[in-house]
């Protein structure tokens, strides 16, 4: 029978890195998903039982990735919720996605996300639009691909946060309207003494240095973005030096 | 494992109503279909396998609803969608929903519609803002509710199209830019002589009657707005005796 999940993709979900059998951001994970659920209404599982299976997955000690999923109970059998059925929960554990030396290679999607204040920020599995643009970066042999909102301003990547340098400070998107509100992203914001401003596809194209993050590969430097190419620059170098002393697995890969 | 219709919604749905052990609109439910899949890049699965279980499925010979789900095939490992995986498919039957009575109670939704052209017209499964609409109108005791996009245009209600009648003519609103692109309202347009209109709350509150639909319950007169009340119309009796000639399951509900 299919689940709301299948139907309607009336879930949330977590994409965690864990290093030797531990999960360092669980708390902000979790508090991530806890906002999602108090906006769908949808009731999140019990966390204990979560952390129980979390380090069932991670009994031998390892580093990998675990995914977590958590479905609105009840049938599919119409948009409206059912009041009392319990959350499904889905939790997956696997391998580091292998590294990418020597920088992104970035292009911008044709694909724009449209402006949803309702969804913004949370991680909600309602991700076509995600699909399309990552399809246009596989097809085209980029890395990854950054995305306008149907506005035009720079929200993220199609699977991380954007971070640019402009006039030696660090600015990221707004993600009010539009886009995931990353753990890794808010993990960096007071390190990097990095503030929101919108963006333009000009003011990435005419940024000093760009990277993108999230939870899974922490910092990824842009080495190109189309035509545009950047130098290692030290302040990502900074960048990465200060995230690896907030979780120990997103340690800068060997380049 | 997680498939991808749960952790993206990555799949496309159709909700059809069985007459007699048969689907008079089999086709036009096909021809949507085929429409999603090519603009997601979702292969259909073999359609007279799709159809041989159908028959199965209604072979009692009686009325009821059938809902079918494609959901792009591969694993849910990154939005990247897979060249090479054949999509996964569901059918499943359902009994008719009870006849509403005496007209429908309709408010309008605080929540909004997101402007997405790539998305809007096709029955894809990103549905978490019809969720959250129809768990309003749960919440307020209403039948169904009535939503506009961000930039305030009327679109439908949550599981239905919308048909107004102004200055004596059928008028629907355009969906190149959001909403679903109903069976029922697609075969209704010729014999009303029906056009498309941007319209706006105060068009259709000032509107002289009011009907929704969709290919499960056919045409449903809306008896109410909030405060606004509207008489039964002939108008609308007249429509719903044009439906009945061309799916013989949409006859008009006694009241």
């Amino acid at each position: 029978m299919m689940d709301r999940g299948q139907a309607y993709g009336d879930g949330l979900f977590e994409t965690m890195r864990a290093h030797r059998g531990t999960l360092p951001w669980w708390d902000a994970h979790w508090a991530r998903l806890a906002r999602g659920g108090e906006r769908l209404g949808i009731d999140l599982p019990d966390q204990s039982q979560l952390r129980a299976r979390a380090g069932e997955l991670l009994a031998d000690g390892g580093d990998g990735v675990l995914k977590l999923l958590v479905i609105r109970g009840g049938v599919a059998r119409g948009y409206a919720p059912a009041a009392d059925a319990a959350s499904q929960w889905q939790l997956e554990r696997h391998p580091l996605p292998p590294p990418i030396p020597g920088g992104l290679r970035l292009q911008w999607c044709r694909t724009r996300l449209s402006v949803q204040p309702l969804l913004a920020g949370i991680k909600h599995c309602n991700r076509l639009e995600q699909v399309l643009a990552r399809a246009e970066c596989v097809a085209a042999g980029a890395d990854e691909g950054l995305a306008c909102d149907t506005d035009g301003n720079v929200v993220s990547a199609t699977s991380a946060n954007l971070f640019v340098l402009r006039d030696g400070a660090w600015l990221t998107p707004p993600l009010q309207r539009c886009g995931v509100a990353g753990t890794c992203r808010a993990a960096l914001m007071a390190p990097l003494d990095a503030r929101e401003a919108m963006l333009d596809i000009a003011a990435v194209e005419s940024a000093q240095a760009v990277f993108l993050c999230n939870a899974v590969r922490g910092i990824l430097p842009v080495a190109n973005l189309g035509a545009r190419r950047w130098s290692p620059h030290p302040a990502i170098a900074a960048a990465r030096a200060a995230l690896a002393t907030l979780h120990p697995g997103l340690v800068p890969e060997l380049e």
